[in-house]
């Protein structure tokens, strides 16, 4: 399965709102409909909006009539409108950088042609999404070899999978490698309301690939650890403060609260453009507030009486301690998490 | 607002199915329409279903021919099928117990007439129902006396409000109580999935009294809790043991989890209906677990992929050292819950 592709100077994109109900892709041929797309979460997930982002950066540049300083301005421009659309995962401002500086890198040779230009960003957009399913596959190894057991359950919250990357996810990566070896018991998924992206999506990705899983509602994790059914938690992250601090879908820090009281290890699976070594904590990740709507309706139908007031973050901060590793392709980060995520920045080549 | 009520030989029970959308009454004029009521939910919550069984079996008792030891068989069969509805909320067999009592005690005098029986039957529901007003309202004013802020956050979990018992409520009717003494800064209401209950009934509940209520998703009462919003938790209880463990609604543990984390005190509010004094701890008591359609629907939408498996506990078992105090309507209990219970007993008259 691939959330996302590249064909015919098109972008197309796993419709995720119509999961499990329809497997639908929309065709993008203008930046506009990428951002859309983003605001909608018709594509989401930390690594998927980044590479969504860097073809929704191509195609703007392929409508920019202006050459020379001009071309860059404007394509400046278009990458602050993909930037804006969502706040929280790092990996959209990410992967728009890597595509500003390639642009400009191109720039600096004298006067290229705007064609050449166009095929900088479109080899780099297609270096992102190729790097995209190479990091899964290492950290879904490295990730595997922290489990000794012959049999483990998991506990997965969201959708860390194929979905959320371009394919075989990062926590779903994990799981997926301990089941070709043999070693998965079962998943136990999240729904993870408000959206559920674990209903939806990751019971959907699972059994497509017959991995066995388990939905539960989110307040159900807590009697599944007490009933001693999961031996780790596995999700991803959205963005990765300098000390080890992570953003997640909203209900991961719940998670992280109940595996330390239940002694489970709890993972973070991530690539290193989650990472923001800008922040020092994660007191300063800025958190999306979404709609009131998305708690008052579940799936459009109304649940609750009109004109209640309603909180709804669309993620939280887990704060380091509760963390038992973190998964990168690169290797394992722990603690202290401001000195291995020193050495992460070293090994990437600083930023 | 009145949950239930008996008139012209006839239990009318607010179905709770259709609330918030519509406020309508169901008319139950035989025991299988009540039976039925509490397996499906129109009536819910542990003292309300123990009020509607003994209703429920006045009605029964109204259609039995038989006269002596064959009314009383009868009547324990009757009694036997209402029971048998839902199996975790002590309250049912409390009430039944109580309705076959109050008939035996009865033919022990000389041949009473069938009208005689019937007679003693609706003044003990009537009692029962009285009872959980009057049960209540002591509960509200030991809860509050708990809080010594000038203005405190609570979190609660389901409905354990008018809704749930007669009127007034347990949980909720400490919130009420504090919010009459200008107390109360604002309630977060767990919407708790899967049926919704604080999302539907609680938010709806809270609302009809304009008192301020913020509707939250399961998943946010760790953040809630984070952000310093909640001085306090207050739930209900289903059935509780005698070392002081809590069933309650699914997901109540996961918040008497995060409470303990936060350093915020978790109250219990159950009347002593609600102790079964035979059960040693909360191990043996029975869970209900509830189809899986509650969990791949919501408002009986399809959420999830079609066959996926399910687990779908209706309640979790809180241990007590999670719990800071049991409000009763007898007064406060705390830890060591083997003594303070024995004295709860011994108040009641033991069992």
């Amino acid at each position: 399965m691939v959330s996302l592709r590249w064909k015919d100077n098109c972008l197309f994109l796993l419709n995720q709102v119509k999961l499990p109900g329809a497997v639908e892709y929309i065709q993008c041929k203008d930046y506009r409909r990428v951002a859309e797309a983003i605001r909608r979460l018709e594509v989401r997930g930390a690594p998927a909006i980044g590479v969504a982002a860097a073809y929704g950066l191509l195609l703007g540049a392929a409508e920019i009539k202006e050459t020379g300083t001009g071309f860059l301005e404007k394509l400046a421009e278009i990458a602050e409108i993909l930037r804006q659309t969502r706040p929280t995962a790092v990996n959209l401002s990410w992967a728009l950088d890597k595509m500003l500086t390639a642009a400009k890198e191109k720039y600096r040779e004298k006067d290229p042609h705007p064609q050449e230009i166009l095929t900088v960003l479109e080899m780099t957009a297609q270096f992102i999404m190729n790097e995209d399913s190479n990091v899964n596959r290492k950290i879904s190894v490295f990730g595997a070899s922290l489990f000794k057991d012959a049999k483990t359950g998991i506990l997965t919250h969201c959708n860390a999978g194929a979905l959320a990357t371009v394919e075989h996810g990062t926590a779903l990566g994990i799981i997926r490698q301990l089941w070709k070896e043999g070693r998965l018991e079962k998943v136990f998924a999240d729904e993870t309301r408000p959206l559920l992206q674990g209903a939806r999506l990751t019971a959907w990705e699972l059994m497509q690939d017959e991995i066995p899983v388990t939905l539960i509602t989110d307040s159900m994790a807590g009697v599944v650890m007490k009933n001693g059914w999961v031996q780790a938690v596995v999700v991803g992250a959205d963005r990765i403060a300098r000390n080890g601090d992570v953003a997640n879908k909203i209900g991961t820090y719940t998670v992280a609260v109940l595996a330390e009281k239940h002694h489970i290890p709890f993972y973070v699976a991530a690539p290193v453009s989650s990472f923001d070594f800008s922040l020092s904590d994660g007191s300063a990740i800025p958190i999306e507030e979404r709609s009131a709507n998305e708690v008052t309706h579940c799936c459009s139908v109304p649940i609750a009486p009109q004109g209640v007031a309603v909180y709804n973050p669309a993620f939280d901060v887990t704060p380091n301690e509760l963390i038992t590793a973190i998964v990168t392709e690169y290797g394992i980060l722990r603690a202290p998490y401001n000195k291995s995520i020193d050495w992460l920045q070293s090994q990437k080549g600083g930023k």
